[in-house]
């Protein structure tokens, strides 16, 4: 399999989750739009953006939460994805609301805030506006971890979604973490392989 | 089960699913944010948003394709999502795409400009960057459809996304349906249970 990314990009969950998942895996650098080698990318993934996976039988998949939830299905001695009905749909409740909300309306606002409007005049209350989804979107995974080491009772895909978002926080200075968050953060990233993995984006 | 919806929205696939599965619901609308109401329709569901789905033990369920997913896995004599990983994994990414991308990206900038951009000079720029997101979303449906009735080989919960997608084209005239997919919200619109569930929306 090969994982498409951009550096730190949100596919930066589904690369921990190979890592955390330990088969073999390659990695390649996508491109972003307006760049020259944009064209080439979209020959290889017609969307144009990360994550986007290919399989062993060269077939794309792509959505980050479709994505996870294959390497949950192919990977079932992993249980990242519990096999009860009410287990599995809250796990996937989860990971769409962080994936299509905080992430996509909230961090993205946050950060990029010219995808969402021309007027550089307007950013500062466009990153306003998705700062609050997006630390709404943590203080609601603050809440749920409670008690627990992971949002469920046991790691499932949704804390691969949370963790890109921690990730985020962390590096970027976006948001602020409650001490659960935190240590949830840093409960997959001192696991050796997530790290190098995450890293290796970096250096590539 | 219950339904609520605010009418027109996106919750129109949810309940034409319903509507097409055929055991009894019921539905109750909700309320937009900077109304009256809205403070009370947090308490029921805290992210403000719709479909949100209260199901037979009182319990709330949220997001579209999380909701669609469950109503499949609840009738699995109705056979609206494949029981094989590969089939499985394909109706879930079109219905993710549908929902974050088409919709959420694509449609909304275009109908809601100003959830995008505060400066009102500014929405003809932003409608104009969700026509073609929204249009690209159309497209690729109708290429997808092809010499099929469905997105897929037999009906699944992915069309119910695509349907509510095209019958907000076909009210609102945003985008354009090719003759694939206008023959697909057809096929869907023309049974007189889920039409009649959509116009309920617009009566209550």
């Amino acid at each position: 399999m090969k994982l498409y990314y951009l550096p730190g990009a949100c596919q930066i969950g589904i690369h921990a989750l190979l890592a955390e998942i330990g088969r073999p895996f390659k990695i390649e650098q996508a491109a972003r739009p307006d760049t020259p080698e944009f064209e080439a990318y979209t020959q290889i993934n017609p969307k144009g953006k990360v994550p986007a996976l290919i399989r062993d039988d060269g077939s794309l998949l792509t959505e980050f939460p479709v994505i996870a939830l294959y390497l949950a299905r192919i990977n079932p001695e992993r249980e990242l994805i519990p096999t009860d009905v009410e287990g599995e749909i809250r796990v996937l409740e989860m990971t769409e609301y962080l994936v299509s909300t905080v992430h996509m309306q909230g961090y993205t606002r946050a950060r990029r805030p010219g995808k969402f409007t021309p007027n550089e005049s307007d950013h500062e209350a466009v990153k306003a506006q998705g700062l609050k989804i997006f630390q709404a979107g943590l203080d609601r995974a603050e809440q749920q971890i409670g008690g627990k080491e992971w949002l469920f009772d046991k790691m499932s895909i949704a804390d691969f979604a949370l963790f890109y978002l921690e990730h985020w926080c962390v590096l970027n200075g976006i948001g602020t973490l409650g001490p659960r968050c935190q240590a949830h953060h840093d409960r997959l990233w001192s696991k050796v392989e997530i790290r190098h993995a995450v890293e290796s984006e970096l250096i590539a």
